[in-house]
């Protein structure tokens, strides 16, 4: 029998590597606003994004071609964009690739519970 | 000396009177989707609403004009609407008045946490 209500999926942590490149530009943790990152997440395709960050991750950061979103190249660097500028994940350039991870410290530190919710979502039935 | 972490506002429960009007068109508690809430309240004018429903309410429900804003009703109008149809607030029509309540039950039920985030908003400096 199922139990009445689900354990909350485990939100996975990985520790920062040493060296690696500058973060693209983003706010800072004392500017980020709430309003802004609830419309940022607020796309069935941005949300899947963070949460497969969330849950799935496998290094420290990922590039978009790690997520297996079917759209156009340029779709993807433009949600990722909205992310990161709204200050829910970071991105580095790494050569010709750019890859991403959540600002969990961040979030966690001035939005509590919001990763939680986005860890918890399930996409509508298709 | 504040303290590091100031305690989170609390939100206010009021019971539901008998006999009210029926509620307004809404979706039904099982079809919110945490994406067309989040971007409901990806305003910061709405934030304000339903903060001030959640903090400072004095009865059941409330009209517009209980909430001091300073913009033209059509617009006012607007945002409720949008609240109401992502299924953040309830409203009901009494008369010529149409007044509002959070939907504290079934958004705490389907994804808890998010009305804690509201409630500890704190508006951009003007």
């Amino acid at each position: 029998m199922p139990p009445t209500m689900a354990a909350p999926p485990a939100i996975k942590e990985l520790p920062e590597p040493p060296g690696l490149p500058e973060p693209l530009p983003e706010p800072a943790a004392e500017d980020l606003r709430l309003e802004t990152i609830l419309g940022a997440l607020s796309d069935p395709l941005r949300l899947r994004i963070v949460q497969k960050l969330l849950l799935e991750r496998e290094r420290f950061d990922h590039p978009c071609g790690w997520f297996g979103i079917d759209r156009p190249k340029s779709s993807l660097t433009h949600h990722f964009k909205a992310l990161r500028e709204a200050g829910v994940i970071r991105q580095r350039q790494y050569g010709l690739e750019r890859r991403s991870h959540v600002r969990r410290t961040d979030l966690d530190a001035r939005f509590p519970g919001l990763l939680e919710l986005v860890a918890a979502w399930t996409p509508d039935a298709p």
